[in-house]
């Protein structure tokens, strides 16, 4: 067999058919981690996810093959719980072979001194108003962390290649927003104009920015938004990348109904 | 937090700070599969690893960790045994984070039309002579699977991108190292040359052409070449990208060498 100049490439593009047709944009969250069931503000902490969130992140992938919708390449942060919950799901699927990129672009809005913080003891020691500033405002973010914080991401070596002008030591929505969009352009859009179904599996706040971005929201519309865990966010979009229908449609819309309950009363255990 | 030049583009490149510096390369063959321990011939059929072949995979990344080679980046083959392996090695070893690049290149040697067959009724059916060409003679290959036979890949979306010239319907080991060069050249190397710490996770045949081609291997010598499973192989390279040590290192080695006996019993069960 001659290897052949077509293939001989490096393999890592994304191929379809339909190339020049706008895609389809599927967004995952994760499933439950370990801190979500245990309360805590979590961010840029990189924590595993819970037994219940490996079953949300296989029943993500059921509910993708079920719908034909198969992703062509998949986009996560650089945080094992989206990266675990898009390997559970593509398992499920059987897309585990499809190519791969990450970004620290996707990751969870960093909670600043507040991670590895109990959100109940959070929302007691500083009451209801300050502790939905810090969870919900658009431009104003919690405390920084402390260098050396044993919750900080310091000597994580996967933030080694990022200047320290660029690290984020807190962020609030408007941050996320501004380091997401460079990766949504350069990565993610290529990806879509090419006619893949791109798959891009994130967290709340990093998908909460994309949704803002997608759907036109104001500043006071994307406060009220909740993104459910591992139900299928789906986008079908025109040519110039904007939804055919506001919002998307899950996969599952009861299932992200209860799920968006679910998040509206975290905190309140 | 302005957006930053240096970070605003793809990440889905190696970074290290040793550029310039011959990189490590770290060879693991994936944990027993569901067909290797029912005794099959498995070749291209994606076939998931058994639970001992997940708790290779996990030993693996243990390993690594142990051993302090933590990986810079991953490439797979497009086989979820290989890339399943991979995920679990990786987690252990707290890499899941690492950019992965995927090709067809690295997938296990085609087996034709013995893809799916028991090894041990091949053996009786055909005869030790015939049966130990099939499997070990370099270029000899079993005969090409049927189009459209059950065990083919005839349909499998993983494939579509490639011309039908470059489909294999059978492969010996010279087929193999002939497909495999290029992504070797076009893919690892330049990480290599980036002086990463680089892991293949891929399949007994495309690992066998790899080794041959890095230790210079002559034909004869290479057919009686076993690499086992889940045992992380390393090859130090001098700046011609050649082993410092020929065969390299495994970071377990009498594991090696008792699964390596274990691999030349395979169809004699």
């Amino acid at each position: 067999m001659a290897p052949c100049a077509v293939a001989s490439g490096r393999m890592g593009g994304v191929t379809t058919s339909a190339a020049g047709a706008p895609g389809t944009l599927v967004l995952l969250r994760h499933g439950e981690s370990e801190w979500n069931k245990a309360n805590l503000f979590t961010g840029w902490v990189d924590v595993e996810l819970s037994e219940k969130g490996r079953a949300e992140a296989a029943r993500g992938g059921q509910l993708l093959a079920e719908h034909g919708l198969l992703p062509d390449v998949l986009h996560t942060s650089l945080l094992r719980r989206a990266i675990t919950t898009a390997e559970l799901a593509l398992a499920t699927a059987d897309r585990q072979w499809i190519p791969v990129r990450r970004s620290w672009r996707l990751n969870e809005r960093h909670y600043g001194a507040l991670q590895g913080k109990d959100k109940a003891a959070t929302l007691a020691e500083y009451g209801e108003e300050q502790f939905m500033v810090w969870r919900r405002s658009y431009s104003t973010p919690p405390p920084p962390i402390e260098a050396g914080s044993e919750y900080s991401q310091d000597a994580d070596p996967r933030y080694a290649f990022l200047p320290p002008e660029v690290r984020p030591a807190t962020e609030c929505l408007a941050d996320v927003v501004v380091r997401m969009l460079p990766y949504w352009y350069d990565a993610i859009v290529p990806d879509l104009r090419s006619g893949a179904t791109v798959l891009v599996a994130a967290h709340g706040n990093s998908l909460r920015a994309l949704v803002k971005h997608l759907d036109g929201m104001g500043e006071d519309e994307v406060v009220g938004l909740n993104i459910p865990t591992g139900v299928p966010l789906r986008y079908d979009l025109d040519a110039d990348l904007r939804p055919l229908k506001p919002g998307g449609e899950y996969l599952d819309p009861e299932a992200a109904a209860a799920a968006i309950e679910a998040v509206k009363n975290q905190g309140k255990k």
